[in-house]
């Protein structure tokens, strides 16, 4: 081919790509994700990323009306979007399917989510997100728990209690202000927009009064729900969690509570991840509210804390035996012992790419494999097998059937 | 909200919604696949679905290029491509890090796939598949390798050798043929599209004579890599192989052997999947050959066919213990066992819904929860509780400390 036309070996600007050693710590994060949320009894859904626009206009966070989407037109003439986020979706699976589910649902999803935005750390283009939602109980025990399970993520994944903070607010506590300033929608919407940013502006002060037109506090008491809800985490053992009433979280369809984590490191003091209450959501396809409180965390800000923390695991190969062979001759027999041994649960590779033996060896060790097997004449005609533990560089002779549970006893 | 407005609850058309029942159907064929591939001592890699157009413009099956692919223009002018196969994507990856890589490779990855047709059984416009590819040997024991372990991915299944049949043709064989007939590419192109369907057309020598200009016999004998494919299958004890001449398979980058697997199923003796040998794909990224044999496995095929076959799995929740209360004052008490039960890998759920004792209990019989235990004054007096275990309906009176020993000697 001519080499003028060549096609690009990039991937897609703002995505990635997951060779082994990095799909080994993604499944390494979605496992701790699977692990923690089947621990608290949650069910696993999932949906197709493609969904009509329409989900995404009726009731959004201003950055995803703004522009921020991938959208498209389908030959049908559909409007098509990338999922940004993941609630209109299983809000919409459970305005379906309403009358057949049994509720309370403790259900959770590890979708990838897109967004058109300029790529930077921690903000790409696609990333994978969590999101845990418990629907159908409308009380402070459903907001504890899923606190508790944020809680309890960020301890599975080996973080301790110094290295992060829940700060909680109330989405009522807000608006009781606002209303009280008598400050209309528009007012109120850009009011909390701007709380969102409050850590990250010096003159907070000055903007929130010029789009209230008078000054505005927020030296504010936790109400009654935040208490109970902090004293309820307490009594878990749950202490790093705070009530901070500038704390208001992006999206629109919060009507409650909503709690955020925080990095405490004082040189990357960021927020993790968050969620809140959101009881109105399934109002946008006619249907009866189902009181919901959820959050997501993502996948690229998780991995991000736990290589600061250093929490990150190392690759570890799942092959446990490398069966090398003196030369072709011997491959029928080789793949017919690794058949066998496979059928025991243990994973076998065969080299059969007639290189010298020595070389197949430096190759199961370079690939951290930790059984070794060689056939040649010798093990064929004695049915014995010298296995190689290549961490301590031992050899056991073993007869063939042996290989597998000696295998089995010192992995 | 204005019931006039309100949003569709369907999703978008030709893809699926998994609820948790069918999560639990789609993570087992996961699980097999990915089972199967580690033990043939396969690493998973994988990448974003969205790719450059330019990816699949340069060589692909006529299907591709015919238009059935999801494209669009991003805000930056880009083409781009939701991928409609993983075999280009792989290319490109192992084409751009060459030298970095050991070969042989072992790769799998299970991405999901979209092409823009009209929805029909089996034929999704989004579905998942199993990739699976050796990379970096060229010869027939990685072929043989690779029809191994489709035939093993069926067998971990649960079929048996007189449910399906592989077939097996040489692209060489084949175009041999079409040379020594003197067809100039386009008729070759023509012919081969032809063969795939020779099973659903009856006037197909017609059909062959109209394209060639002369008769056309596939009156052919296997050719020595085909009979010692099928001669090692054998002794490896698979038999249901033999040797198809009109088996193409869809896509024009295989270079050698091309294999597929059939349901035998005489009321429905279809496709299940396949794959063959393609050396010359990363010719398109400027990089030199690097050998490879693969195959790709559907999840919408596999699953129909385990239905079919009655080899899908019942549901079953992950949850083993259900705490019920008596009241609201035994939340926290609740809620802290739970934590305790739950550091010991047990997976619990505390019922904090308000209802009545016994509905709270017929609630976890109704989710197939195999223990559960009710928390009132009398068992925070004693220090004892009464677990039952629900499919027996038998009550054991245990220790606080005792439950999640219990559970798991008799989970």
């Amino acid at each position: 081919m001519d080499v003028m036309s060549k096609v690009s070996k990039e991937n897609y600007k703002g995505v990635r790509d997951f060779y082994p050693e990095d799909q080994f710590i993604q499944n390494y994060i979605f496992s701790v994700w699977k692990k923690t949320m089947h621990s608290f009894g949650f069910e696993q859904y999932d949906a197709s990323l493609l969904e009509s626009t329409e989900l995404y206009e009726a009731k959004s966070g201003e950055e995803i009306v703004g522009g921020q989407t991938y959208n498209f037109i389908d030959r049908g003439d559909r409007k098509v979007t990338l999922r940004p986020e993941m609630t209109p979706t299983v809000a919409r699976m459970i305005a379906k399917k309403k009358n057949e589910l049994s509720f309370p649902l403790r259900w959770f999803s590890i979708p990838n989510l897109f967004r058109y935005e300029r790529p930077q750390r921690g903000r790409l283009r696609e990333h994978w997100q969590l999101n845990a939602d418990l629907f159908g109980i409308d009380s402070i025990d459903a907001d504890v728990e899923m606190i508790e399970i944020a809680y309890t993520l960020l301890q599975n994944f080996g973080l301790n209690d110094s290295q992060f903070e829940i700060k909680i607010n109330n989405r009522r506590l807000i608006n009781k202000i606002f209303s009280d300033m008598k400050l209309d929608d528009i007012q109120a919407h850009k009011l909390s927009k701007l709380l969102d940013k409050k850590s990250k502006i010096d003159d907070f002060d000055e903007q929130a009064e010029a789009i209230t037109g008078k000054p505005f506090s927020l030296k504010i008491r936790a109400d009654e729900t935040i208490e109970a809800i902090i004293s309820k985490l307490r009594s878990r053992g749950i202490s790093n969690v705070s009530f901070s009433p500038e704390l208001m979280r992006g999206f629109d369809y919060y009507t409650d509570i909503v709690f955020e984590v925080f990095d405490t490191n004082p040189a990357n003091n960021r927020s993790l991840f968050g969620g809140g209450r959101y009881n109105d959501l399934l109002d946008i396809f006619g249907e009866e509210k189902v009181p919901a409180v959820g959050f997501g965390m993502g996948d690229v800000t998780i991995r991000d804390v736990l290589e600061t923390y250093d929490l990150l695991p190392k690759y570890k190969t799942e092959t446990d035996l490398y069966i090398c062979i003196f030369n072709d001759s011997f491959t029928n027999i080789a793949s017919e012992l690794a058949s066998k041994i496979r059928e025991t649960g243990i994973n076998v590779i065969v080299d059969y790419t007639g290189k010298k033996i020595g070389d197949q060896v430096k190759r199961a060790n370079k690939k951290q494999i930790p059984f070794v097997v060689c056939i040649g004449n010798d093990e064929i005609e004695s049915g014995k097998f010298k296995l190689k533990i290549m961490e301590s560089g031992e050899e056991k002779e073993v007869k063939r059937e042996q290989i597998a549970e000696f295998i089995k006893n010192n992995k």
